[in-house]
């Protein structure tokens, strides 16, 4: 009979077990489920590609953009292009705090990814760009940027590289003047429009479960339940908003920031966009150190912590923290081929002044 | 009678210009038999790779060494990688006269290509870099390249970036301390080994006699009669002697330079040195402006036409340089994919001090 009621009790305890598992896994199953469900509501996947007015642009178009980004020859000194602020092996970043531009002048923000930069709703720290074609036209001109005196200036340089002729009248023809500021604007900007990088986290919004781990997501709830999506949300998990930086204190004291920067109110000077910044895109977000305007926070992990305090009143644990910047990498993407291959560019006769 | 003259007078015709066609075949393809013979007495095709003492380098020697070459974060202010000089967008040099460094530091002079570089006998313009590995090492704490104070300042530079301690390690397997400049330099060195790029003369030098055009092989038989391979000969058609820069007059006069840079003389401190600089490697000519050591000429016909008249004194007609310009384009190869293509590097917990 012991052996009997030990089986028994065996026996009970495999199908408790199995009892356990079978409600755990269902439980679990729709834990995730609505994990899915509720991000699907706050986060969009990346389209194929951001077209502006142009939704179909021409390869000689986006040729022409991508040869003016990479090509340092228009700007005043011969130093700068799009890439030099805009690195493909950094992700579409310098790594600086801020940028250096012509005559190495420093920038007042630090250059935040070229990668999906159209999606945001204006570009630059305090949306003083409408979008990445006015941002691109005003650079060539841009005394911290390529500091060339007036547009003139950059049509001739345009001009003293002799296979920008064709170019220009390939991406833009019938045009009588097709070498132009605007349309050099036009051309960076179109091509900066298919610089999308899907990642792990696209495919999970479009229902591939698996496509993050255990750890990102929880990161994921942890991520919504602190309230980062509050403001990080959309389709470029942040981008699309202006907010103050430091709801619950000065950002400075907590980022050790150098100067302290007013934000947009020096672009709308109104009082009420004091220390306001348009919210940062968390894509590749991991691959973009240092971080906020003035890159003065090295580490993804101090960049939560100091978000989740100054502008959630929250001090997540150390575990919360890891979490959340594990979800954080699964923004990362890869490298769209048109950015990471560099283009040959026409060569010049070309050099600077003597 | 008269028909079968007439008969006879057009048989004989036919044959005759058979005749005159069978003598004027074979003796073109005499002549580009000649041509090619010659110019396999002068020239060499590339190698596949360039190696040094290191014969096989390892696959983690290489990327390491391309992730270092490609980061500016190695630099004291974190502008300068090795590719703000040698940019893939141009064909590995920077389409300045002389390239910038950090703090906006201005170099001695012109940046060659990196690529076929490590074909040359030495590095640098005067001979002063034994080979690339010591080009890049000295590259580091170079005043106006990265800046670096001293090794240890490289160093912590590269400790800052938490993902080279594993490449490094992969690179340099068994060494106890193997973030080291000297290993640095080894590694970009290896890689730079591999910056070949074969071309149409290539083919040409092979045997394949319609890799060149009738115009590249009217250019190549005036480079080789006006005296041009005399010293741009052997598998760069250059880059293995050191000559004075303006046998028949001042090269100053004839380039407008700016200063008087004595060249050799300033690494040798012997006399004979005097205006005396490394022969230019013309593979990728065509690609590379501006010329020469000071970047004083921004034109390719314009500078045959100086080096003409200084070294040779030869006044080659417009035609003459026109088809050595067309021979000297046959000198183009294309990137390779390890310099097109941009490594993603790893990322930083990394800000430059605030």
């Amino acid at each position: 009979m012991a052996s009997r009621n030990n089986l028994f009790r065996a026996a009970a305890t495999i199908a408790c077990g199995a009892l356990l598992m079978s409600a755990a896994m269902p439980a679990r199953a729709q834990l995730d489920g609505e994990l899915l469900a509720q991000a699907r509501q706050l986060f969009q996947p990346l389209p194929a590609s951001m077209a502006g007015s142009d939704s179909r642009p021409s390869p000689a178009l986006l040729e022409l953009g991508r040869d003016l980004f990479f090509d340092p020859r228009l700007s005043v000194d011969g130093t700068t292009s799009c890439a030099r602020c805009h690195l493909p092996q950094l992700y579409g970043t310098d790594g600086l705090a801020k940028s250096h531009g012509n005559h190495d002048k420093l920038n007042g923000r630090n250059a935040p990814t070229v990668l999906n930069a159209a999606l945001q709703l204006s570009a630059h720290w305090i949306g003083d760009r409408a979008d990445v074609e006015d941002q691109a036209t005003r650079s060539t001109t841009g005394p911290a940027s390529m500091g060339n005196p007036d547009t003139a200036a950059v049509v001739a340089r345009l001009k003293a590289v002799p296979g920008y002729a064709a170019l220009f009248r390939q991406a833009f023809p019938g045009e009588a003047e097709s070498i132009a500021v605007a349309n050099a604007g036009k051309a960076i900007g179109a091509y900066e429009r298919t610089l999308v990088t899907p990642s792990r986290f696209d495919a999970y919004l479009e229902g591939k479960d698996e496509a993050l781990t255990p750890k990102q997501k929880s990161g994921l709830r942890k991520f919504i339940a602190t309230g980062c999506a509050t403001c990080h949300s959309g389709v470029g998990i942040g981008g699309s908003a202006y907010r103050k930086f430091g709801l619950y204190g000065d950002y400075w004291t907590a980022t050790g920031s150098r100067d302290i920067d007013k934000g947009r109110v020096e672009f709308t000077k109104d009082a009420a966009d004091t220390y306001v910044f348009r919210v940062a895109s968390l894509r590749n977000v991991a691959m973009t150190a240092p971080y906020f305007h003035d890159g003065s926070v090295a580490s993804l992990p101090e960049a939560v912590r100091i978000m989740a305090r100054l502008q959630l009143d929250k001090t997540p644990s150390a575990a919360d923290i890891e979490d959340i910047v594990a979800f954080l990498g699964s923004l990362t993407g890869s490298l769209p081929e048109s950015f990471a291959v560099a283009p040959v560019l026409p060569p010049g006769e070309f050099a600077m002044p003597k």
